[in-house]
């Protein structure tokens, strides 16, 4: 499939990329579990670090025409009781069912597709969770996609305005329009309407993102991770060795089950992906370890 | 609306039934709450008791074009960790988008809808989950439905035909046909494809009941609900004093998680109530109290 935008070298690039902020992210989440002090936490054990469990793609016989697979990466800690990195690249044909909800695959079902994906569930209730994803996408076009929320329990009004800066940052290095299109998107996005309420609150969402300049728009996609990088682990940190109370807990297992209820009711990756015959257990590492609807 | 099935009278019997059903479903899960004297049970303190909270639906200025509402009742209770029960009878116009997957809405939107639904989250991982549903709807047609399944975490293969049986006989006295068509389509129906697994041990599944004999058919929902009331109460008190063990309840909160995925992934009634503005608290009544995705 000859593609100018999304040629082997870019897919390669994007790839290598994608992997290297996995390695990057869970050294800095690992390090936070290292350095935990807080007294709920350390009554929780020994530091977490995370394992890896690569799968693959069911293949057709001819490997050139599908396959691929990932590597999930999951921790369990007395910081992030769960926190899942999953990294997978993978090709083949979209069914005659989504090829026509996909853009350039109506012509020539064939794709290739890589991404990041990262959820982080903390045990207290006072940090907030937090999801982001990246990928790139090649069919007879090709794009960049990414998004995500931060979930706190309690918001606070400066750190989800510190949260929000940065990605205004990385956003506005590229052009000063992005920002507010991607921030708009994420809000209307992370969205229950049965409850009437926003999953968290906001991040950036963007996808088909193709200014025809593939090394910007994989700039942008590469600031837009670093920025998860640099924001979230520091902002753990500001609250890892504050204690909790039981009653903030609970809060906090109820706010899990509106997450669940987004991603089961409304996600289009989960969806997408549960229904199409993708890996469960990688796509669902997603869902909060402890959860109530009381 | 003019209708020889699904007249008034036959409305006003129908929602009577539900009610009653509900009553009776009430104070046999009232009386195993009282009964109990096990070691687990006895340590998590008074015996529940259902509480009634009563909802309407958004009306249009004429009540003689949309209305009517429900009634939610829930027991939290030391047996069962969170029991409802909902009523509900309710009337208006389908929306365009529904209309033509509904028989008899294409040639007029009008609908008339009463039933009942019973979700049971025992606090014992040894004592099944259930779900029970019946349901009389009018349109320009109408026809009776219904379903559930009973889903246990270690299932008891005695037990599971025990349940089984009672309702053959409940099909049977009416037609032997039924029985084996309403069983294969509750396990095509309670079956969760991404996890290549059933939901529960199967029960029942029926919809679109009518054989031209509304009488008949209303026998054959009560007989339905009537197998369920005789059944469960009974169950329950065969487990409930058995102490369990921290290993069985954690496998218990794994198992509730995938009924969250079916319902929210799958199950019609619940999609469908979400997406057209239906009453979310009692919708969602059904999610388990304490769930793990660990």
């Amino acid at each position: 499939m000859p593609n100018e935008y999304g040629n082997d070298t870019q897919k390669n690039r994007a790839q290598a990329w994608f992997e290297l902020l996995r390695d990057e992210l869970c050294a800095a989440l690992e390090a936070v579990e290292l350095d935990v002090k807080g007294p709920n936490a350390s009554s929780e054990g020994e530091a977490g670090s995370f394992e890896r469990k690569s799968w693959e793609r069911p293949a057709s016989d001819d490997s050139s025409i599908a396959g691929g697979g990932g590597v999930m990466s999951i921790l369990r800690g007395r910081v992030f009781e769960k926190a899942g990195v999953n990294v997978s690249t993978v090709w083949g044909e979209f069914s005659e069912e989504f090829r026509k909800n996909v853009p350039g695959a109506s012509q020539d079902p064939r794709f290739w597709a890589s991404g990041i994906s990262v959820v982080i569930h903390p045990r207290s209730p006072l940090m907030p969770a937090a999801h982001m994803n990246t990928r790139m996408i090649v069919t007879t076009r090709g794009w960049f996609g990414g998004g995500g929320d931060l979930t706190p329990v309690f918001p606070e009004e400066e750190e989800t305005q510190k949260f929000h800066r940065a990605y205004k940052r990385a956003c506005d290095a590229h052009s000063e329009d992005y920002y507010p299109k991607f921030k708009k998107w994420c809000d209307e996005y992370f969205f229950l309407p049965h409850r009437n309420e926003a999953r968290g609150v906001g991040w950036i969402f963007y996808d088909n993102f193709n200014t025809g300049d593939w090394e910007a728009d994989f700039a942008l996609t590469q600031d837009v991770g670093r920025a998860f990088l640099e924001t979230y682990p520091l902002l753990a940190r500001t609250k890892m060795d504050h204690p909790w109370t039981n009653e903030q807990r609970q809060a906090q297992r109820v706010k899990r089950g509106r997450y669940v209820e987004f991603n089961l009711l409304y996600d289009r990756g989960t969806l997408f992906g549960l229904k199409t015959g993708g890996n469960t257990e990688a796509i669902l590492m997603s869902l909060p370890p402890d959860t109530a609807w009381p």
